[in-house]
């Protein structure tokens, strides 16, 4: 059995506990889901059917990628549907043999006046759209990565680890002097490592403006590693598959920026010490506040999310009360990343990838503050 | 009166006009509304409200960007309401004054469950989510460009058109060899001539990958611009503002390819004449899909869209039963990009940016198909 077969199946297994016919997932400019690309190796637009008969249907809008790409047991071009949501869940229906009456499942993303033009199309069927959905279903069986995933993101890391020391290496010599030499030289370092690129626009911020969470602009031509606190945010890509690593490089700093990496390389430890099989995710979260706090400090961001086909995914590493909180469970793979900024001293994050194994966290990689 | 200010004062009209007492407008990641960055300046997360005494408030994730960069009446960051909508929205409620019972509008993108939640929590209000909403307005004011966007818009389609100059230069001499080379060079390049860099990222497509609509991976570090078609598509963003464009090379063309690329030329030509002021935005796209049809080929998307903040925008191009049509006036910037794509012979794609003026259609950039 492949990988997507193992992994559809655990769909099917959850639609017949459910009661559902038809499942809907869509993958668009603005309503991304990767579940469709981890549930059959397509990796673009599309919507993805699956039936209650256990069957697979994908209507791809670039039908030449989904060739060289996907597995389903039916593929039509969304261009036979006249690229319209409705008629292709109306012609999914129909070629798998919907009966009328039965529940199809739509995403939970599906915006409020599109849910009712569904609900007014599809009259014939029982549409649903909840929150505790297929989709999201699927987001928690990612949280847990199968072997093969973790084969790939192990190799994706591996590659990380060698672009950090080659980062180091490299703004150590001067060959690396702006923010965009940084970019620059991850974006071609990557391909020739066979990675598919980044993962997300690499931040690279010199000490003028490391203030930013995330800089704005990402980078620019401006000088890189001065006195004072930079920061390079980046990921690589490698067979879909994501890595997020926050590298901050010190020269010449002030007491206070001195004070701020010191402070984050301890949340950083305390972290990582926190990560247990079994403690809840917003464990670590909330001992890093408390550090925080205790020097007039405060985390703005989450402190960490997992990492996957999404850059951001299940598990969330956060004190949010609005935030769904989960346990630690092995093959959990997730990005931990405490950071400070300050409007006159600039920031400092540092962030490194992790592991859930049976027998505790393992650190993927090897983000470091670096001074200079 | 700033552009801003210009900007709002529509808004405020247009919430007088529907008795909206308050509107809520979301930048998120999986929901990103570039209408703030329009409002405001503000060019991240945010949530911004604007109430029907004609006040702007906005809740920033990174409150040291937003002090940076946006105007509003008053600025409180996100974190101050624990990072929650809800609890944002009533902040918002309370400190500008909006009265029990009246209309809150929220973005028509809201998830049908979370449009439940809303209602549930806010049933003090009369909340509203609709297709027609003050979202769709915006996005339809933002269709057509006031004169501050223009001056920017034209700045950006001149770096662009110089960038084209350039890689048309560094292929022909062979400085550019592989799909890395361009994309790495326009990278580079957009900085150093002031761009934020690039607006999306640059596909670019040798001859044995150039049958992908969007290729996939975006670039790597095979050949580029060998014998067959190769398509180099990127687009630039300048203070904000994007352009889109698509060169294809052509190399000892078989006969088949030539045939494909003389069709695409023609179909770019046949478009542009179809652009006139009170003209449907249908009717350059039905020409072209005729033309196709005619030699038993098919327009596979969409033959353009706006271009602004956002890399698609209002005006949609295209012939889609299920899209809003509207009329070419005056200030709407596009792109226009027919193009098509054979597993075997691969693709070709042309694409350059227009303005409407009030005497016609003016051509932005200068994309071509090159013949090496």
């Amino acid at each position: 059995m492949s990988c997507y077969e193992a992994r559809l199946e655990k769909m099917w297994d959850w639609m017949a506990c459910e009661g559902i016919a038809l499942l809907v997932f869509e993958d668009a400019e603005g309503r991304r889901d990767s579940t469709i690309r981890w549930l059959t190796g397509h990796p673009g637009d599309a919507l993805l059917f699956l039936s209650s008969a256990r069957k697979s249907f994908l209507v791809p809008w670039d039908i030449i990628l989904a060739k060289a790409y996907a597995r389903a047991d039916m593929i039509i071009p969304y261009g036979d549907f006249d690229r319209m949501p409705i008629r292709a869940i109306r012609g999914a229906a129909e070629k798998l043999k919907i009966a009328a009456g039965s529940k199809i499942e739509i995403p939970p993303e599906t915006p409020y006046p599109t849910f009712l033009e569904f609900v007014g199309e599809l009259a014939d069927f029982d549409v649903i759209c909840r929150e505790k959905s297929a989709a999201s279903h699927a987001r928690n069986l990612r949280a847990v990565k199968d072997a093969e995933e973790i084969a790939i993101i192990r190799r994706a890391a591996g590659i990380t680890n060698k672009m950090i020391d080659l980062l180091e290496k490299n703004v150590r010599s001067g060959k690396i002097k702006t923010e965009a030499d940084a970019a620059m030289f991850i974006e071609a370092e990557s391909r020739k490592r066979g990675c598919d690129g980044t993962g997300f626009e690499t931040l690279a911020a010199g000490p003028d403006r490391s203030f930013g969470i995330h800089a704005f602009p990402a980078w620019t031509a401006a000088s890189f590693a001065g006195q004072g606190l930079s920061i390079l945010d980046f990921g690589l890509k490698f067979g879909g598959y994501n890595t997020d690593v926050t590298l901050t490089f010190v020269r010449d700093p002030s007491p206070q920026q001195q004070k701020m990496v010191n402070l984050v390389e301890k949340a950083a430890k305390l972290a990582a010490e926190s990560i247990i099989n079994g403690n809840e995710t917003t464990f670590p979260a909330l001992a890093v506040e408390t550090l925080f706090a205790k020097s007039k400090k405060r985390l703005v961001h989450r402190l960490g999310h997992g990492i996957g086909l999404d850059v951001h995914e299940r598990p969330y590493i956060s004190n949010r009360p609005n935030e769904e909180h989960e346990e630690f469970v092995p093959g959990m793979v997730f990005a931990v990343e405490p950071g400070l900024y300050d409007p006159i001293h600039g920031g400092c994050r540092l962030e490194n990838d992790f592991l859930m194994t049976e027998t505790g966290c393992e650190v993927l990689t090897a983000a470091r503050i670096m001074y200079l």
